[in-house]
C-alpha cells in the first residue's frame, strides 16, 4: 500500500518534471493533472452583458418570442392579439364553452350584487358605486386580461383599504362631492401605477411583499371588516370612526344599553347563520358549490321582502333606503388633475393599486397553475390598469379579482373570461331595472354578507404552515395581523411591507457558511452538520460560503471565515493533530462577487499569508472567475489555486489523500 | 457493451426484486442503491434556532468567547479591558514603541493643526472649533478606540456635509449663536447614534452602504471641497451657497472681472504648487513620506510671516484675523435637548454620524489588514460615538478618521494609539500658546492645503478597478459622484443609498440559474455556459438554481425553470432527440427556501406532472431538506427523488448512464 503510493508519487513528479521542462509553466501542469479546468466564459462586450442584465430583469418571461421570424402582418395581427388575447382565444370559442360560462357568470353575478352594495359601504361610497364598479371593469377585463377564472370587481380589503385613506384627507358625509372626487382621482392613479408597471415591466416589484406578510395583513383586514359590520349588525347609531379592535369593541359596548337595536340583531343573526351554513355545505361537498354562491342573494331578497310588509324600518332597523337607477354616468371631469386633492389622489391611488395588484395576481397565478395555463405578469397588469383607468372615468372605484368570486367562478366550471361578460350584463340589467326593489334591504343584511365572504380570508391552515416552514415568516404574518387589527390597515401594510425588506436584508448579509468533510467511500464534500457521518480532512480545512459575496456582507464573510479557522485551530491544537495548512473556499453557491467582495478575499489572503496557510478556491462559477481575472485575484493567490472540485483541491494539497480517495471512490463505482 | 449494459440491468432488477419482497420499500431500495442519503439535520428546537439566528447576526463576532470559564475577578478585568483597550496594551508598553508614536504624533499633529483650521470653514464654524475638535476626540479614542493606526479629528466630508445641512436650516452669519449650538446638537446625536449602534450590534447597517457608492460619494465630495476652496484660493468675495459645479463655475466667472484678488492668487497658487510637489515626492519615494505631512505647516509659518511683513492684508488678501486662545469650553448647556432644533439636530447628527461611522470603520479595518490584527466593529463604534458625546459638551463637532492623517501616522510608523494623546497634547499647547500667531494666515493657504489633502480621496485607480469587474457597481459610483458634484452632498447621498439598495434588492429579485451537463470523463456537472465541454444527458434536464428561493424571487424562479424546460423541448423536437422525461434541480446554492418559495415547487411540481416530467431534486442543504419535510413536499415528490449528487440522480433517471458513469470515473481516477 505505501511503496504503491510512493510509486505513484513518483510518477506525478516525473510527469511534472517533465512538462515543466517543455514549457516551464505550472498551470500547464495543473491542467494535466486534473482533468478540467475551470472555465472562464468567453468575454461578452459592455453591450452584451447591459442586454442580458435588462433582458434578464424585465423580460425574463421572453415576451417576444413569438414574434421572432414572422412576417410583418403576422407580427400585427400577434400585436394585437397580444393587447386583446380574447382575439385569439375568441377564435376557438364554441356553444359548449359558453354553456360554462353562462352558468359560471350567472352564479358570481348573484353573488356579486349584494357583495357589491357592501362593500361600497366600506369605501365610504353609495351602494351604486360598488355595482357601477362590476359593469365597466370586468368588460374591459374580458378582452384584455388573460386569466380565464378570475372575478372582476370591488373587493372588501382594497374598498376598507381606500376608505381608510380617503376619510383621512376628506370627510365622507360633510364634503360628499369632493370625496368622491377623490376617490375617483385615487381610481385614476391606481389605474396609472397598474398599467405603468406593467408597461415598464416593472410587475417583479409587487413580489417584494412577502407571501406570510400577505397572509397576515389579509386576515387582519379580514377581522378588521368583520368587526365594522357590528355596527349594520347590531344596529348601533354611534359607532366609532377608528378601525382598531380596542376602539370598536369600547364602541360595541358603551352602546349595549341604548344603542343596539334587536330587531336589525334577529335579521342579521339569523341570516349570518343560514349564510355560515349555506358555505359549510359548500366546504363539505363541492357539488354544492352553488349554495353559498346563491345564498347571499336569497337572503337578500328574503329579508328585503320581509322588511318591506312588516315596515320595520320603522322599528329602527336601518335599511339601504336610496340607491341611484341607471348605468354609470361619466367621470371623467371630476377626477383631479390639479390642486393638492391631486397628489393625495395619487398617494392613496398608488398604494390602494399596488395592494389590488397583488390580490389579483395571486388569484390569476393560483388559478393558471390548476389548470395548467401561463399568465404574463405584466401584459395582466396593463390589463387591470386600464380597466381601472376607464373606470374612473366612468364612476367605478378600484377593482380587482375577487379570490370568493374567483373560487366560486372557477368551482361553477368557467372557461374564459366570458363569465365576466355575463356577470356584467346581469348587473347592467339590475343597475337598469331592479335597483328600486333594494330600497327596504336591511344593512344587517349586508353586513351577514360582508362577514361570511371575509371569513374567507382567515387562512389558518396558511399560518399554521408558514409557521411550521420558517419562524421568521410566521412573525412578519403576525407582525401584519397584528398591527393590521390593532392600529389600522394602513399600518399593517407597512409593517408586513417593513418586515418583508428586513428579511431580505437580513438573508443578504448573514450569509451561512458551512464546514465541509469528506463522506466516507466517496469523493463528495458535505457540511459536516448535515451529514455527521462526513469527516474532516487533516490539515485542510474546507469552508462552503452560501451566497454571493457583495458589498453587504464581505466583511462578515470574512470575519466568519477566519473564526471558522480560530475555531478549528483550537480544536486541532488541543487534540494534538496536524496543524491547519490549507483553507479551501467551496465558490459553488457564491453566484456573484463584486469589488468589495474581492477585497474582503484579498484581506483574507494577506491574513491567511501570515499564518502560512494557502488559501485555495473551488468550483468558482463563470461570473466570479470573471471577476477573479479581472481584479488580478487570480493571479495573486496563483492560477493553480483553484479548482474544479474540493475533492481535486483536495488531492492538490497532500498526495496521500488523492490516492485514498481514488481507491474508494473506484471502490462505489464498482459496488 | 450493449449485452453487459444489460447483463447489468438484470443484475439490478434482480437485487430490486429481492429487496421488495423483504421489505416492500423503496425507500430502502434507494438508500441501499445510493451510498448516502440526503442527510436531515437533528431538529432543534424553536429556542435554539432563535437563538442561533441572534447570535448569527448580532453576534457573528462571538464578543463572549473570552469570558468563556473564567472566574468572576477575572471577568471584571477583561469587561474594563474590553471597554478601555488601552488598560490591555498599556501594559506591554514601552519606550520602544513610544519612539514611533511620538514621530508620528508630532507629524500628524503638524499635518492636523491647518487642516482643522480649513475644515471648521467647510462647516461654517470659527477656526477654533477645528482645533478643538482634535484635542479632547482623540484623548478619549486612545482609551476607548481599537484601532492602532486610526488619526481622529475633524474631516473634509463630514465637515461639508455637517456644513451644508446645518446652514439649510439656520444660516451661519446672521443665526451664529443658534448655528454653533445646532452644530454641538448634531454633534451630540451623531456620537448617540454611533454609539448605539454599536452598543445594539447593529454595526452593520453601515455595510449597507456599498464600496462602490462610497468611492463615487467621496470623491464627489473631494471636488464639492475643491471648487469651494475657489472662493479662498481667487480672493473672491461674493462667492455662491450653493455647492453645485455649475453655482460655483457661475460665480467664479462673473467675478473674473472684478472680484478676483491677484495678490491672494499667487500666495494661493504658489503655495498649491509647493504642496502638490510635496505630495508627489512622498507618493513617488515612501521614505519621504514626511514631506507631505510638514509642507501644510511650513506653508502656513511662511505664508503667514510673508503677510505680517508686507501687510499684504492691506491689499485684499483674506486673514483669518481671529482665533480664540484657550482650551475648549464647556457647551453642554448649548445642546438643544428640547425645541424644533432638537429634531433637526437629531436627524443631522444621525446621518452626519453614519458617514463618519462609514469612514472610521474603512480606515480601521484597512490598516488593521495591513498590520493583521483584529478590530471589533462594535466597540469601535462605541469608542467614536463616546468621543463625540463627550466632544459635543466641550465645544467640538464631529471628529472622525481621517483618510490623509491616519496614512500618514502609519507610514510614519505609529504603535498604538498613543500617537493620538501625541497629537492631542500638541494641539492643546497650540491652542493654549500658539493661536495668536494663526492671525495674520491667508485663507488662501487655508484653501490651498485642504485641495492637496481633499485630492487624495479621488480614487481613479478603484474607480477604474470598479468598472473592470462591475459594471453595475461603477453605475452606483458614477451615480454618487455626478449626484454630489451636480447637486450636492445630500442628493449624492441619498442616490449612493438608493443604488446600493436597488442592487441589493435586483440580487434577491433575478437570481442565476444554470443548464448544467456531465464534463466528460467525469462524474461533475457543471454550467455549460462556462464549460463547453460539458455535455447534456438526453432526456434529462439539469437546472442549478444560484439562490435561495424566496417569496422575493419564487415566482421568477419557476417560471425561469419552465422557460429552460420550453426552449430545452423546443430544441429536442428540432433535433430528433428523444423527450425530456426528467428535471433535476440542482439545490447545492439553494441555502435556504421560504413558504412562498415551497408554493413555487409545488406550482411546478403540478406543472410537470401535466407533461408527464418527473421532478428530481439534488442535494438541497440542511435548512431546505428540513423545510421540505416540514412542509410535506418532499413526500408529495417522494423521498426517493431527492439525491445527495446530480450524478446520483441522474443514475436514476435510466440505469444506462449509471454504467457508463462507473466505468468513466473509475478510468479517471486510474489515469
Amino acid at each position: 500500500m505505501d511503496s504503491m503510493s510512493h510509486s505513484k508519487n513518483e510518477e506525478v513528479e516525473t510527469k511534472e518534471m517533465d512538462i515543466r521542462s517543455m514549457s516551464s509553466s505550472r498551470r500547464y501542469v495543473h491542467s494535466a493533472r486534473y482533468l478540467h479546468k475551470v472555465g472562464v466564459p468567453p468575454k461578452q462586450n459592455l453591450f452584451q452583458e447591459f442586454k442580458a442584465t435588462v433582458r434578464e430583469t424585465f423580460f425574463a418571461d421572453d415576451p417576444l418570442r413569438p414574434f421572432k421570424d414572422q412576417p410583418r402582418s403576422r407580427k400585427f395581427v400577434l400585436a394585437t392579439q397580444a393587447i386583446f388575447p380574447i382575439l385569439e382565444w375568441g377564435r376557438s370559442y364554441s356553444w359548449r364553452k359558453f354553456r360554462g360560462d353562462l352558468i359560471s357568470g350567472l352564479t358570481i353575478a348573484s353573488l356579486c350584487i349584494p357583495q357589491d352594495i357592501g362593500y361600497a359601504k366600506l369605501a365610504y361610497l353609495d351602494p351604486q358605486y360598488g355595482l357601477y364598479s362590476s359593469f365597466v371593469p370586468p368588460l374591459i377585463y374580458a378582452f384584455m386580461g388573460s386569466s380565464r377564472d378570475i372575478a372582476i370587481g370591488p373587493v372588501a380589503v382594497v374598498s376598507l383599504l381606500l376608505g381608510t385613506m380617503l376619510s383621512d384627507e376628506l370627510d365622507p358625509v360633510q364634503n360628499k362631492p369632493e370625496y368622491l372626487r377623490l376617490a375617483f382621482t385615487a381610481t385614476f392613479f391606481a389605474g396609472v401605477t397598474q398599467a405603468t408597471l406593467g408597461f415598464l415591466r416593472l410587475g417583479f416589484l409587487i413580489e417584494f411583499l412577502s407571501h406570510a406578510a400577505i397572509v397576515g395583513f389579509m386576515g387582519g383586514a379580514a377581522v378588521t371588516i368583520a368587526l365594522q359590520q357590528l355596527k349594520g349588525l347590531l344596529g348601533i347609531k354611534n359607532f366609532t370612526k377608528d378601525t382598531d379592535i380596542i376602539s370598536v369593541m369600547k364602541s360595541v359596548w358603551s352602546n349595549v344599553e341604548h344603542g343596539w337595536n334587536w330587531q336589525t340583531i334577529v335579521i342579521g343573526v339569523s341570516f349570518l347563520s343560514f349564510l355560515l351554513f349555506a358555505k359549510y355545505i359548500g366546504k363539505r361537498n363541492k357539488k354544492f358549490f352553488w349554495v353559498p354562491a346563491i345564498a347571499p342573494l336569497i337572503s337578500v331578497v328574503l329579508s328585503t321582502f320581509f322588511v318591506f310588509i312588516t315596515h320595520a324600518e320603522k322599528q329602527g332597523v336601518v335599511i339601504v333606503k336610496h340607491i341611484e337607477k341607471g348605468i354609470n354616468p361619466s367621470s371623467v371631469n371630476q377626477i383631479y388633475f390639479t390642486g393638492e386633492y391631486l397628489v393625495k389622489g395619487m398617494r392613496i391611488g398608488v398604494i390602494a393599486g399596488m395592494i389590488a395588484l397583488t390580490e389579483a395576481a395571486a388569484i390569476g397565478r393560483t388559478f393558471a397553475a390548476m389548470k395548467d395555463y401561463q399568465i404574463d405578469g405584466n401584459k395582466e397588469m396593463v390589463a387591470l390598469g386600464t380597466m381601472n383607468i376607464v373606470g374612473s372615468m366612468t364612476s367605478c372605484y378600484i377593482a380587482t379579482g375577487s379570490f370568493s368570486r374567483s373560487a366560486v367562478n372557477f368551482m361553477a366550471g368557467c372557461e374564459t373570461a366570458v363569465s365576466n361578460i355575463v356577470m356584467s350584463c346581469v348587473v347592467f340589467l339590475t343597475l337598469e331595472f331592479i335597483t328600486p326593489l333594494f330600497k327596504y334591504t336591511p344593512n344587517a343584511i349586508l353586513a351577514a354578507i360582508i362577514i361570511s365572504a371575509v371569513a374567507g380570508l382567515l387562512d389558518f391552515e396558511a399560518a399554521i404552515l408558514i409557521w411550521k416552514i420558517d419562524k421568521f415568516d410566521f412573525l412578519a404574518c403576525m407582525g401584519a395581523f397584528l398591527g393590521t387589527v390593532f392600529s389600522s390597515v394602513e399600518i399593517g401594510l407597512l409593517i408586513a411591507v417593513i418586515i418583508s425588506f428586513a428579511k431580505i436584508l437580513l438573508q443578504v448579509t448573514r450569509p451561512r457558511t458551512a464546514i465541509l468533510g469528506k463522506l466516507p467511500g466517496t469523493t463528495v464534500y458535505r457540511n459536516i452538520q448535515q451529514y455527521p457521518e462526513a469527516t474532516k480532512v487533516p490539515g485542510i480545512l474546507i469552508v462552503r460560503v452560501d451566497s454571493a459575496i457583495y458589498f453587504s456582507n464581505s466583511s462578515y464573510v470574512r470575519e466568519r471565515i477566519l473564526r471558522w479557522l480560530m475555531d478549528e485551530e483550537e480544536q486541532v491544537k488541543a487534540e494534538c493533530q496536524s496543524t491547519i495548512q490549507f483553507l479551501i473556499i467551496e465558490m459553488s453557491p457564491v453566484t456573484d462577487i463584486d469589488t468589495s467582495g474581492i477585497h474582503a478575499l484579498e484581506e483574507l489572503h494577506s491574513s491567511l499569508q501570515k499564518k502560512n496557510i494557502q488559501l485555495i478556491l473551488a468550483n468558482p462559477g463563470p461570473v466570479v472567475i470573471e471577476k477573479l481575472h479581472a481584479s488580478n485575484f487570480a493571479n495573486l493567490i496563483g492560477d493553480d489555486k483553484i479548482f474544479l472540485t474540493v475533492a481535486d483541491a483536495v488531492s492538490s494539497c497532500s498526495p496521500k489523500p488523492v490516492q485514498e480517495q481514488a481507491q474508494l471512490s473506484s471502490r462505489r463505482d464498482y459496488a
